[in-house]
């Protein structure tokens, strides 16, 4: 059976992709100017019935997902394609050409057969609504931009659509001789048209129902693609940078916030900064609401590979349960400081326990002038926060801005509460620890200090 | 008295729409080309009349609703319809063409009778309001999709507007002698200056003031009515599939968070195949918000209908009443797991019972390695958390996507308390089972296990 | 002083809106057609400087409101205005006619006056910005729909630009003799131009520049125009009913989550009759959110309207102080019920007291079989459950939608708790009550049961 | 090295984007119009060379920034450089008129040395990209109206390219011999049709393939960038005061409720003038949504600035040290009363402080009746209630429309505990205070009163 992940698989549905638009594109034209297929394109055309008759096969050997589900079963997988899509993908894949072929030795008309042919080729156009399948089944698994993709797939189907009110104003029309020159002119009259430009140096013959009526429906339908489509480059090119559409509009909030309320130009300036900052280092992006949507293991794997190393660093976290550690991860709090705030001040009880992700913290002595350390990123402080309700024997300081996360005692404890093994070993370390003179710095980062 | 759900309305509803539209449509036809009712055209004008007079009657018998209660009283429908609608209604109902007839005998030169008849027959167009009425309860109570509802019917009202103002055109500029080419010709006009294309084949004459204003007129009501149309077109297709629009939204910031912070490609995928099992599985929705908004009985019933045989095969909710079961169903909330993740560990304090909606749960062995029992559809596990607060005595592991339901203690207890009878039984339950080697898996379903 | 509520100054300002109009639309008419001002057009012109003359003394008059503080100060509103619009407001107030009578006996050529007359008559048009700021008072002011008031202001400047487009494009190309036809064709252009219609049939003449670069000019900020147009008028319309289209958006998403879950179609209709009684009874409006942005005591006063009368007719409420019923009645919380749901049971412990707001609902008798009464609109009923924790002696249920308004004993004690006053008194109502047999319905209602 | 915010940078800057947007214009009209540099047009082209070559040495030494960090290092900068814009910028700085005048001794034909010269001219170009950078950097750091530059900067793209596409029309159409009206009429042309106004006085020859495919591309991308202008204008627009819109939309939803509720009109009026005195006094901003955002330190600099004085001259706070007045002002509450509501009563519980930020609040005699005091700006009033709980001993009532900050007794003790030597100093004065007279008027502000 072959898998949807499948490499060759992947790689095949680039192959039908090329061929359906190869024959989206070429059965209506020749059906307009009658053409004989020769050369290499009587090659395409037998090459495109083999590579959609070895698709016909391979349909019965590929997995189907449905609803998180592999459909792995052979005979499930025959019965749901025969019930689908069999029929439609084996006509598309009759070799018309040899048929007409056969036209002459029948007893048939030729011209008859060759206009027959023409028509019923028609059916492999069908092959599109397939192919939607796959376009839409590529949008998903795609690593690809969402908006960059749908807005490919979306010229795609609009392109196909103006080849094929082309090939029909064609048909209406009738041709002048130079092939090339009337489909250009088709294809630019319906350009014209659909993109209400509206020359008016190509318009329907004024005495001819049929043309007028045409000229009708393609502006009417247009008009509705055309919405469509102004709605959707709105969107999508807003989509393109969802994050920086967000960021410039709360820019413009404060902006009209503060100079409405005269905020003096020094603290405007920080608060511009304080947003840059936050637009170059992370996008904007609100990583809790993001990450909050996910079920518990999953927002785990995703906070664990984001602080990877951090928590295992710490004296009273090591040799703890993986278990332990990411129930706690879950519960880490960004907090960002901007250069010069405090993260907390001597002699304030403390509730948290920080782990540096990103910049520079100053810890000062006693009397808040000296620097005593600078800790950098991976490096974490007040972890006794979580076990002792005292004073915090030191003040911290950002030096720049800074990204932290923080624990606080009572996630801790609640955390703590369900490891009931886990809690002797906290308490011993607590005990060990009291028994000395605390450090706001934890022994085991002395080397970073 | 006619109510608003009988069968025989809704079709006469639908004749009436038929020939209101008709009218609509030829009223202004015979108005601008002047010709004389015929044949079909003046059997239909009579058919018309005749409608038009028995819907007149029948409104007299038709209960009306207002605010959610039925207008049952038939002096009070009397009433209303007297004066609400009655009058053009009744117009409306007139049969021109014979009071037309009556022209000769009463001495009045029969051209004059005839533009006056087409004339006064406009009152038929005022029908058009009252089929707005009827419209727009067919579009509340109607069960397609609300947007393609909406799509037609603004599809019809613009169809209409367009066949008005290319007879308008008509009767400004005059007919060449051919009446179907002029009428595509003035169609043709008015599409091609609504819609903006503007080939400029048909203008009007720069001479005729007339004909200036009224090109003018159409521009700038095309306009509108254009911008309209484009702006509904985008949140129609918008909401065509809403949830479809979210899903993509929610996965482009998703991948845009994921390719910014690097998450490695397999957590990625995962991450991408939850977003995809949500969507294939429930289309997105976030059941919890669309059934909040509901007040609690009909919250009830949808749950009950969504869990129906559940909750009754739980032991500890055997023969218990129905009013007490509708109010846990209510409590019930939805919770996913994906592949491999554990819903509880053996030794975890449980606070939770759960149901099991979709998937298969393993339940495993004290070493985690064995599998003790796999839970299916309908299965639940964990119960006794809802009575001892006692660790739990075997680990419970998704092994698909498994959406589950949970009760937590807490709602149980709450749900408990307003039932005081049977809270006996349920202590009376609790004391048997504890007499027993608890299980995780209730006996009730041994035969699933 | 003339107040902002003067009824004399609305009409006056009224008179002036028409004026403004009446200059603007002159004066570049007169500028590009250089005829003399003769007959009615002169008497115009005259009483035109006439009224803007007796606005600028009226304006030294005219309180103003500034940050919902009124200037009444005399000196400092003539100090306002002389600093603000006095300039130009005299300049558009000067007779230029009468100055250009003037031009003969003071030596000037007549011709050249005539012309600087037409070119300073162009200072009139300045008063337009001071009509903005009358068309923003009236918007802020009046009653009618915001929505249709804005559209409407927003085409009377679309109207003035077009008008004044059209004149300089006569003013470029030249006009051929026939002012009105003249100024049609001009009209004519302009439209088609800003409505990107683009007939074709008047354009630039190729070989002259400037032509072509008002053209140009025309074009790009036609399509700015445009732009602002499509997307105000797509707002605008959603606005005129905001409320509706909450209700269908929120139809839509419960239509599609019922079609998707297979609710089955007996469900369907209560749920979507639910929301139908919502949209009918209050156009889907959340009363609660509207009124939640008011200060309290604003907020008192709108629900005391809405709820007038109900809750002084209970027994227990008698006699108590405005600001205690004041304070209660902003706790009232709305709750709906559909026909046949039990609003509460006999038995069920009670913590809520209802008011009937609209609708129905019965009291049952011991066996919940028989109806024991029936409460209507200003009824109430469970009160003795803000005083005695004990459990209801009837079940209620609903007869038909039911709007009620509840209260519950949380928020009663809190409220009474600021009142100790009340307090004894509610004690000793609770005393004499619970000495007799209690009733779920107030005997202060017996005559409604 | 040169700092992001030096001010000689900001004009090299300036002269950088005027140097640009000269290349960009006449390097492809050289291309087209085929003239030779002479005159002005040479020094502008070596003045030219020379700017970009010293830009190209500046950016050796002008600091960057990245995610909030400045890169001063002069070998990190020159790194960074070197593997960024060095090259094109290098290439951009060549003096290609120099090396066309060393054609001629090199034995280069001379025709084709100055074709080569203004293709390879077209490497300037490149600096626009260059340029997008400085543009966005300008875009972020300028404290103009973040809206209005979006637009500007847009405005700038678009008709850049509109000038690209005219002289590729003017490429492929070739000139007629009058430069000027050539290149006027091949703008023209492009504006007529990205516009989407299409009069069709200028077509492409419809036997010329290139023209009608050129045609076609400036048709297909017309659309798309006019969707996006589109798009952008209506949010731009909208931008330009989202305060407005919102106070609007907010206004459209109270009074449709207030319409449909049958609120009376003198309420309505009430309900009106708040919003509008809420939308004078602070453009309808909720400042505690901006605030909140804000990391605490940079929160409480806005809210110190806002309410600089106040808190200094309350009695109780006199004294303490400036982190504990930071903390409490950023608990301060906004809250609004209209004219005539009281904040408070005699007798009621006291539970908060309030600071009068803007209006007149009257404070009245035991009665009720006589006013004892009027305070204003700067002046507060029941500070008691934040370390004693007892009844209030005078009613406190607004005179006018008035901006109030408070302060609860719960948020006081929660800062109060973070700060235990301050705590004595509160008590001592609780304590000398509770042994006079309690007055709601602190003695500290007697002079206001």
């Amino acid at each position: 059976m072959i898998y949807p992940d499948n490499r060759w698989k992947h790689a095949w549905d680039g192959i039908i992709l090329f061929a359906v638009t190869f024959a989206a594109i070429e059965v209506p034209l020749r059906l307009v100017f009658g053409y004989t297929a020769k050369g290499w394109i009587s090659v395409a055309d037998s090459l495109l019935a083999a590579i959609f008759l070895v698709d016909v096969v391979l349909q019965f050997y590929t997995v189907q997902s449905e609803q998180g589900r592999l459909i792995v079963d052979r005979s499930e997988v025959r019965r749901r394609y025969m019930k689908s899509w069999f029929v439609p993908d084996f006509l598309a894949a009759l070799p018309f050409d040899l048929i007409f072929l056969l036209a002459g030795p029948l007893g048939l008309p030729v011209l008859l057969a060759q206009r027959i042919s023409r028509l019923v080729r028609m059916v492999r156009v069908l092959r599109l609504f397939h192919l939607a399948g796959i376009l839409r089944t590529i949008q998903r698994q795609s690593t690809l931009h969402p908006g960059l993709l749908r807005m490919s797939i979306l010229t795609y189907w609009i392109l196909m659509a103006a080849h094929w009110v082309s090939c029909g104003w064609l048909a209406i029309v009738g041709s002048t001789g130079d092939p090339l020159l009337d489909y250009l002119n088709a294809l630019y009259w319906c350009l014209t048209t659909i993109a209400t430009v509206g020359y008016g140096d190509i318009t329907p013959d004024r005495t001819n129902a049929v043309q007028l009526i045409y000229t009708m429906a393609v502006m009417v339908l247009g008009v509705g693609v055309y919405g469509y489509l102004i709605g959707n480059i709105a969107t999508m090119i807003a989509n393109l940078d969802v994050a920086r559409a967000h960021h410039q509009e709360k820019m413009e909030q404060v902006t009209a916030f503060m100079r409405y309320r005269n905020i003096p130009p020094r603290l405007q300036s920080r608060i511009r900064n304080y947003y840059n900052y936050l637009w170059e280092s992370r996008r904007g992006y609100d990583e809790l609401s993001v990450i909050t949507d996910l079920p518990d293991s999953l927002k785990a794997d995703v906070v664990i590979h984001l602080n990877m190393e951090i928590l295992e660093k710490v004296p009273i976290f090591r040799g703890s349960s993986n278990e332990f550690i990411r129930e706690l991860v879950v519960e880490l709090r960004p907090v960002v400081y901007t250069p010069g705030d405090y993260v907390f001040r001597r002699g304030e009880l403390g509730e948290r326990m920080y782990f540096v992700s990103k910049g520079r913290v100053e810890i000062l002595t006693a009397d808040d002038i000296e620097i005593k350390a600078t800790l950098g990123e991976g490096d974490f402080f007040g972890e006794m926060a979580l076990l002792f309700h005292q004073p915090r024997t030191a003040s911290a300081r950002a030096a720049e801005y800074c990204d932290l996360y923080y624990l606080d005692r009572s996630t801790f404890d609640r955390v703590l509460r369900r490891y009931p093994e886990f809690k002797k070993k906290v308490v011993a370390f607590a005990e060990q620890r009291s028994s000395r003179p605390h450090d706001v710095v934890a022994e085991g980062n002395a080397s970073d200090v």
